[in-house]
């Protein structure tokens, strides 16, 4: 999920709100404060705020997943209390990500020290993939061990490698023992539902929403891979630009709403070249945002 | 500066102040908070406490420089305005280190919206360059930009990249702007002094102070290069195991203390053949550790 910001940078409540409420009409879960949300970008209290925020204004807490993981632990765990006792459907966690070249064993207890310090029966952890930004992958040797130790309360993972090869194999290895695989973009969601996944967690699902659903719903139609080609047109017009100030750009050209371009340092907006190809881009594949109104 | 934990991984502030005490007897400044501190393995919350205690012990605030620079710019920001209103020397500023291909603008932007919003003239940032860690370099374009628009207040850097060409093209470039240059680790402490450079800020500062020190004060004698030489055999000795570990480790070993092994995760100790090898190494290169009793 987006996170809107004023132009002063500050994260923009309200909008926020509108976002998700949106994102939910669409039959999309929110992923906050992951990174596309400009997770990192925020403080933990900023995060614990705009958690509540969503909370106080009626959005069920059972459809959220946010991102809990930092290079701290005190702050990892601080942030998953918070979202298992507001009943929050899972968390997604990175690893701590400053330190390079760590062991297995390091990665292991630093799990397993959040999971033992909120010791909570409904916490669901969904470990969260993506070496190519954090640098510090997590393993199928690591996921087995903790999956073993902590049978239902690690609960799936997010691959976010963009390598189809590493999902297969979680899937082999993992699924069977109710593991929930989520492919970390629609690029793999028809290949990792017929793997056994249980769907996606995209970026793109801010911006394009409803054709993603379809394809999770009606993914043994016929029309299945034409659907996933479309899906793919979409996702490699926004592809071609920062991807995070890209999506921002086309809600705020969809809405006329130009504070939707606000992003957090060290990431900049697209500025007017760049999002004229990006509409151009966009309007190539017929790209639409739907009741953008409300988005506004 | 290393950080103490106790056997619950909480930071030990007695333990703490002893060890700052300790090396500014042995003429060392204070780098608390970064890479070799675990700094960001510690909450905001538990740096600025750690701080205070130092603070509270009556230890100068004006030979120490925290490490502030944190993924999320309010973090930095709380963190740095912190350090200099407690009269701290200067601070040592990651860049957010979250996202990774970001562009020079942004990077710029992260740090100027800190330096406008600490908005003190007392400020004095060291860019801190450690690209196999962060994987957000900092490069000299974006130095001169930041030296250009804040002179006095980007006050110099520390490159721990081990590229010896980078810090020779820094010195050459900006120490003439009254730019201070620290080499990242003594193995560059001769060649950094010859090139107009400042010193060393530097993990084995921590249980190699003395002969640092030596040379930073003797670097225009005869035996400098004996000097340098024996520097490079000590850091060799850590530099055969992970360096944190290695130095708590020899620490252990020297104060009778075994406390002194605990890290956070995802750091490990040493195990025992580690540690058996540890000594070993520390042996043969004749390694002391001073007034140990005074670490204890």
């Amino acid at each position: 999920v987006l996170t809107p910001f004023e132009a002063d940078h500050a994260p923009a409540p309200d909008r926020f709100v509108r976002h998700c409420r949106w994102l939910l009409d669409q039959d999309v879960g929110l992923a906050v404060f992951g990174t596309n949300s400009e997770g990192n970008s925020l403080a933990v209290g900023e995060k614990r705020q705009l958690l509540d925020v969503l909370l106080e204004a009626g959005l069920p807490a059972s459809r959220m997943m946010p991102g809990t993981g930092a290079c701290a632990l005190p702050d990892t765990i601080e942030l998953t209390r918070h979202a298992v006792r507001a009943g929050c459907g899972g968390v997604l966690m990175l690893p701590p990500f400053y330190y390079k070249g760590v062991t297995d064993e390091g990665l292991y207890r630093a799990f397993a020290s959040v999971i033992d310090a909120v010791a909570d029966a409904r916490l669901r952890v969904y470990l969260y993939h993506i070496p190519q930004v954090s640098n510090v992958p997590i393993g199928l040797e690591l996921i087995d061990r903790l999956l073993s130790r902590y049978p239902g309360i690690v609960a799936g993972v997010k691959d976010s490698s963009g390598d189809w090869s590493n999902t297969a194999a979680m899937l082999e290895r993992f699924a069977p023992r109710g593991f929930d695989v989520f492919a970390g973009s629609e690029n793999f969601l028809l290949a990792n539902l017929r793997g056994g996944g249980v769907g996606c967690i995209t970026a793109t699902g801010n911006v394009n929403p409803g054709p993603i659903v379809r394809l999770y719903r009606q993914w043994r139609q016929a029309d299945a891979e034409a659907q996933q080609a479309a899906l793919d047109a979409t996702r490699a017009a926004f592809a071609k630009f920062p991807m995070i100030a890209a999506m921002k750009a086309a809600i705020a050209w969809k809405t006329g709403n130009a504070a939707w371009c606000n992003v957090r340092a060290p990431l900049v907006e697209l500025d007017g070249a760049q999002r004229a190809a990006l509409q151009a881009a966009l309007e190539a594949v017929g790209f639409e945002l739907p009741d953008a109104a409300a988005l506004a």
